[in-house]
Parts: structure tokens; sequence; C-alpha cells
């Protein structure tokens, strides 16, 4: 086991936990760091420290974290950034492993406040202890169960967030949530005082939970580091950066939000690329990207299928080539094949395939989304959601209680769940634009995230999510 | 009255319609367009063509529209393609005045259908009546409260929506819907052998109550006479459009989907900034920047002023500068001003203006907005929706029976609503992102939709607004 994974199990593994500075004020983040994590199930032990009170919230409260009984592998560090070093030298003196620094007062206040900052490091060191932040939301850990950070926890899955911001990180990974997907861990970043992104990439390339490693950045501390641990980093899985900061503004904005100095975004762009990390040009589209990666094959070339209604294709068509993807025609031959799969209005495909309103059935989608994944010139393919409109008409037709509703059903459901197991076949990515809102009682959105294939709202989302597998795998291969 | 308007509120405020082609087969267009304006409350008279039924879903039916009784302003054709020229002479020997030719099977399908298509026109011009279509998905009118497109008729509102693609209009409008902005009309052109885009701008140009007119295009026909009629029409108000079809695959779609012709997009592109038009990146960015362009005052230049949260204003100065937006920074007087209005652990403000995680009240959050708009070197404010942590906390500490509860929410209210009259006051747009959730119980967010102040998912989404509101501003004192 490498130093860096020994040092970090403690943090995003602990398996007893310190809350220094936990009150029962609700307005105060001693409260939410000690609610959170016993609301939310974290199974280890859980320890107050606070001068005032013998218990808080029902845990033992302490006036020292020395005074603990038994070990602590993590505390968390809530107090007024003056006693910030005096409580930092107890958790060495404790035997503390790993500590969140969530109080704020540091390097992003100025000179004095970075001096403060380099005296705990200095304690830090000494003592053994590798610290996250300081000024910092905190982090969550599907691996303990631990969230000392979301007022309502991320459902667990294979994303790990490394975010400079906190809020913002937190908004990032609710919208996730909302949309069904879930996250191996997060963490803010806070002012990178000792731990920094790259040792958290570090630590997450080695955990096999973790599929896809997603970046919030406004500042690199050590470059050069940075990128040699991305590229090592790049050959297990794909890493997704969004950095701000590269504008005038937004550097002077980033200085005092977390201290980073932003430097010269041409080079950096520039490492980044050798290093195949992925950098996407807006913040919510690392997530966006993720999703996709995250449970679809690797396409072998950057040729795209294209199976929507109408405007959707069109749109599809013209988002994946300004991307540089290609979408290219299909011979006579081929179209007239295809043509067999689709309704009997639809014109004659020549990619995009326009099946001109709707399937009969969803197997009847997944049976043109087959013909076109078959084609050797074909890499990666996006088609519309199905909708059921066999089982929108007979619904409508009787109500519920029409006998013929629960067959349609049935056939809906196997039509999808064919189409999701298509990507595995032919080894070729897939992913889904929606063409109507999803209405809240419709079970098929679901039985395609659940199959990995992701929704979509935008035909361009779409194409970004090909491209981000296209950039993956053209580094992978390269 | 122009002859346009004469002729088009035949379409868009028709007294009486007939449906021919009507039928109780749900999965057919003549249930369809017959069912919605019933169910949805048009409240003209409607009747129903049929050769084979009495009454279609308790309305009279007849065998030619020759055969109904009384006027008829407006007919809506679903016949098959072959039937049409038959039944356009049946409409013009009735004296109907306009209609909607949903039919599919025309020009969009080659040669012959283009001949049967040119019939029809010609039947129809020497008849006096004009005609959308055919194969588009019909038209939706706030004016008349007339439906024969959505499931769910739109909110009334005062975008009009131009679309050459039925169902991906349909899906920006339900869209837009659901983040609860209305419409004034919709119409889905299909192929435009009779009626054009120009056309539909003329007439939307001349509607009051359409305020912003938003265009999907594949591809314009006479594009010189599109040009002249934006360049007249902008003068009143904002055209907005996405336009695809740009790239050599969306060109090849594009013919097959609609009959068009895309041309050179160079071209066009240049013409559309010489006519004022402003052209979006995305589909989606039409709907998003028509709800600022609605109801927020236009900015006398392009100097933008950021409230936001950490990353979130980091993100929102970046994305402004990528557009060309500028970022003024603050003299140190002001912001020793400005500072006065945040929270007591913000850093000094430069803009972005970071108040570091939450303003005790909504009302603290607008005196920052405000002590911005008085500045005479900012033109616009972007900031975060507010959140109330003070109603928040009361209801956590002793549920809604909490005393203090309802005044905080009061006290909520007066600030968002102060917030909502800024723009007015000082003439300057005000836009807000979104930094957490929204929750359903959220009633803070209705105020401000209600107030005209557009909420956005991410802030590049709000820099975008912004970019929308300052290129019609310079268009407008150009």
């Amino acid at each position: 086991m490498s130093d860096i994974v020994k040092q970090l199990d403690y943090i995003f593994k602990p398996r007893s936990i310190a809350v220094i500075g936990a009150s029962e004020n609700v307005t105060k983040w001693g409260y939410r760091v000690l609610e959170r994590p016993i609301r939310t199930g974290y199974k280890g032990n859980i320890y107050a420290v606070n001068t005032q009170a013998k218990t808080i919230l029902g845990k033992p409260s302490y006036a020292s974290v020395k005074d603990i009984p038994g070990e602590i592998d993590m505390a968390v560090i809530t107090t007024p950034f003056k006693q910030v070093p005096v409580v930092m030298r107890d958790c060495v003196e404790k035997g503390v492993k790993g500590v969140v620094l969530i109080s704020a007062g540091f390097a992003e206040t100025g000179l004095e406040g970075k001096k403060i900052e380099d005296h705990v490091v200095k304690i830090a060191r000494e003592g053994g202890i590798r610290f996250v932040g300081p000024n910092g939301n905190g982090i969550w850990s599907a691996a303990a169960n631990l969230n000392i950070t979301f007022d309502l926890a991320p459902k667990p899955g294979n994303i790990a967030f490394i975010s400079q911001s906190g809020t913002f990180g937190e908004y990032l990974v609710e919208m996730a949530r909302n949309r069904g997907h879930g996250m191996r861990a997060f963490v803010a970043v806070g002012n990178q005082a000792d731990l920094s992104a790259a040792d958290y990439i570090e630590y997450f390339s080695q955990d096999d939970e973790t599929r896809v490693i997603l970046l919030y950045m406004e500042g690199v501390k050590d470059g050069r580091r940075f990128i040699d641990v991305c590229r090592q980093a790049v050959k297990k899985k794909p890493i997704l950066l969004y950095k701000s900061g590269s504008t005038e503004a937004g550097t002077r904005a980033a200085l005092s939000h977390t201290s980073s100095i932003a430097g010269s975004d041409i080079i950096f762009d520039h490492a980044c690329r050798q290093a195949g990390v992925i950098r996407t040009q807006e913040s919510f589209q690392t997530i966006e990207m993720a999703v996709a990666l995250l449970h679809q094959p690797l396409p072998s070339g950057r040729r795209v299928g294209i199976v929507g209604t109408g405007g959707q294709g069109v749109v599809s068509a013209d988002a994946c080539q300004k991307l540089g993807l290609e979408v290219p025609e299909f011979d006579n031959h081929t179209a007239m094949q295809i043509m067999q799969t689709l309704p009997p209005h639809a014109p004659l495909p020549r990619n995009p395939v326009d099946f001109a309103g709707g399937y009969r059935t969803a197997m009847d989608e997944a049976r043109t989304v087959e013909a076109l994944m078959k084609l050797n010139y074909i890499d990666a393919v996006i088609t519309n959601v199905p909708v059921n409109p066999l089982v929108w008409g007979l619904r409508i037709e009787k109500g519920d209680s029409n006998p013929r509703l629960q067959e349609a059903i049935k056939v809906a459901e196997e039509g999808i769940g064919y189409l999701c197991r298509l990507p595995k076949l032919y080894k070729k990515p897939l992913v889904c634009v929606r063409w109507q809102l999803k209405s809240s009682d419709d079970p098929y959105e679901a039985i395609l995230i659940e199959g990995g294939v992701p929704i979509y709202d935008t035909p361009e989302q779409c194409a970004r999510a090909i491209y981000g597998l296209v950039k993956y795998a053209e580094f992978r291969h390269r």
C-alpha cells in the first residue's frame, strides 16, 4: 500500500472521528459537521470536542481531543482560525492521523492568514498528520458512509469529485444526484495548504471503486507534480477537469476565494492535453461527460450514428461535427436495410436516421440502433429516449384496467432492456437524448439509467458525451 | 391592418375551425388535433370532417367541409397527402381563410411529393387561402386559446416561437413551461410551402403581446426577404435564432427532414449579424436568453457586476469575459462601501463580490446588489438565488410552530421583493443563478420569476443571458 493510500484512508475511511468545535447552534459549522454524519449513518465512533458541554447531539463531549478515550483516526476542526495551531498540536499529541480543517481565515484573507496557515502546516507535517483544507466545506465518502458536507447525502457511486469550491462543488453533486448519478467521494480542497488536488488524484486513482475522477479547480499548486500525477492516473481512469480562473476577472476572483494563483492558462491547457486530462468548456459539462464514461464502452473511432426524430437528429449531427466527430453517410444498400427497421412513413435514412415521429415499440427502436452498431464504420450511437405510444395509446383508450396494457408495458420494458445490452454486445457506446419531458410516472428512464445508458436533455449534451468518450479512447490508444 | 395580419389572424385567432380527417382512433393525427382544442378549452366553434361518422368526440361531423353550416375561419387538414389537393379545393369553395396542413408526404419525400405540394400551393393561392405546413406539428395560440399541438398546453406568455421542427420545438416549449415560462404562440412551419418564417416574423412583430420572437430553423426560404423582415422586426422586439444544418451532416439531415436547403452558413450568419438577429450556439440557449429579454431592462453597456459565493462568482466572471463582457474591478473606496453590505467573514470585494457562504437575509443580498447597481461603471448584475438561512434555521430549531418563523418568512419575502424591484429602479438588468437545488416547498423562486428576474442553473447560462441583453441593446442603439 502506498503512503498516500495509507494516509488518506484515515480521512476517507476513518474508524473514528472527533469533531473539534462541535456545537448545538444550528447556524454553526460545528453543528453541521456533527449532525450530518450522525443523521446519515456513519458507523464509526463519533466524539464531540467542546469546552462547554458534557454531551452534544447525544454524543459525549470532551474539553480537548486529548481527553477522548480510544484512538481517533480523523478529526474535523471548525474552531476560529486563531485557535487552530493549538488544536492541531493537540491532535498531534493525541495521535490523530488525518484532519479535515473547515475553519477559514487563512491564506485567502492575506499575508497574516498565510503565516498562520504555514504554521499549522508545519505542526501537522512534524506530527505526521495530513489534512484537508483549510477553508473548505469538508468531505463525503461512500467507503465509510461518512458525510460531513451534504444536507442530503449523495447516492453512492463511482465518481470521485475533487472540488476547489465547497458550495459550487456541492451544488454540482446535488445536480448529479437529482439525475440519478452517484458518487464515490467528494472533497472540497479549500486552500490546499497540505493535501493538494494531486494527492487526491493519486489516492483515488488507486481506489478500485472510483471509475472517473472529476475536478473543479481554480488554481493548481505545483503544476508539474499535478500534471505528472494526472499522466499516471489517466492510464487507469479518465480525469475530467473544469478549471476556472482562466480570464483576468476569474483569476482575481480565484485569488480571494481560495488564494489560488491561476497562472498561464495557455501553458496549463497544453500540459493537460499532453497528460490526457479532458478539460471542459463549461462547469457542468464534467458531470455530463462523467456519466457516459462510467458505464459505456470506449469507441474505436469518432464516427457517430444518429437516430432521432426530425430536428433532434439535425441538431445532433451539427453538434457532433462542430466537435470534430464524424457523421458518415450510409450507402444505398445500408440505407435500405436500416429502413426496414423504421416506421412506414420514415424517409430513406442517410445518417442521421429520422424515425419520423415515433416507433411503435422500444424494441423497434432498439432494432434500428442495432443495425447502426453492426456497421463497421460506426463507432458510437446517439438515439432518442424511447417513448411508448403503444402503452400510452392503450392507457388513453380504456385506462389502466385495459387488459392489453400489462402486455404492452412488458413489451416496452423488454425493448428498453434490449437497447441497454447493445453497447456491451457491440463494444460501442450509446447515449440517449430526451425528446419529451420526463413524466413522473414514466418507469422507462429508470431502466435506461440502471442499464448504464446516460440520458441527456439536449442533443448538444449527447454530442459532448460522445466527444468525452472519444477523447479518452484516443488517449488510451496512443 | 396589414395584409399579413389580416391573413394570419384567421389562423392564430380563428372564430371557428374545421378538422378535416378527424378521427376517434387515438393513434391518428385526426384524433389529436380535434381532442386537444376541445380538451384545452378553445372557445370558437369546432367541426369535424370525416366521411364515415355523424359525430366525433361529441362534435358534429360532416362528409365535406362544404357541408358545414356557417363560416369557417380555419381548417386543420390531416388527410393522406394524395387527398390534399381535393380537400384544399373544397376549402376554397367553402370560403375558408386559413389552413394548418399537418399531412406529410410532400417535398420532404422527393420530386413527386414536391409536385403535389406545388399543386396544393397553386390551389390555395388562387383561392385566397394562406396555409401553415405541410409536414408540421400544428400551432398553438394564446390569443385564441387554440391548441392543436401540445398534449399539455403551454402557459400563456409573451414569446412567439417559430419552429421548423415540430417535435423538437414542442420539447423546447415543454422545457420552458417546466421552468415557469409562457408563450404567446407556437408554430411548426413544416415545409413552408406557402407561409414561411418571414411571414410569421412579420406577423408577430406586429402583435403587441409578443415581446420576443424565437426561431428554430433548419433552412431559410428566400433568404433576402427573411433578412429584410428581420431587420424591420428587431426594431420592435428581439429575434433569437438557433439555426441547425450548419454542418455537412446537418445539411443532409435538414434536407430529408423539412426539404430545407441550408445554403452557405457563413453568408447567412453574416446577414443575421447585420440585421440584428441574435444567433445562439446551441439549441436551448434561445429559450435561456428569451427569458431575460422578456422582463429585464436593456443595459447601457457590457460591464457586469457579479455577486456570488466562492466558485460560482469565479465561474460567472470567467464566463462573462469569454463572451466579451467586462467585469470591472472596484476601486478601494467602492470596495469598502460594498463590504458594509456583506456578512462579517466575507473578503474585500473586487468584483466578483464573494458573500462567502451566506447572507443572513435576502434583504442583505438585495443591499449588495443595489450597491453594485448604483455604480456608474456597472451595467448589469448577476447574483445568486437568495436562500434564507434565517427561515431554514428557525424551522430546524423548533419546527413550523416556531413563533419567529412567520416573521422570518415575511422578512425573506420582503427582501426578494426588493431585489425584484431593483432592475426597474436603476434601469439595469438582473439575473440569478441557483447554488442549491430548488426544493419543492421553497416559495422564493416563484417570487423571483413572478417579479421577472430569470433564474438559471449555471453561471454560464447567466452570462449568456446578459450577453443576449447586451447584443440586443447594442443593436437598438446603433
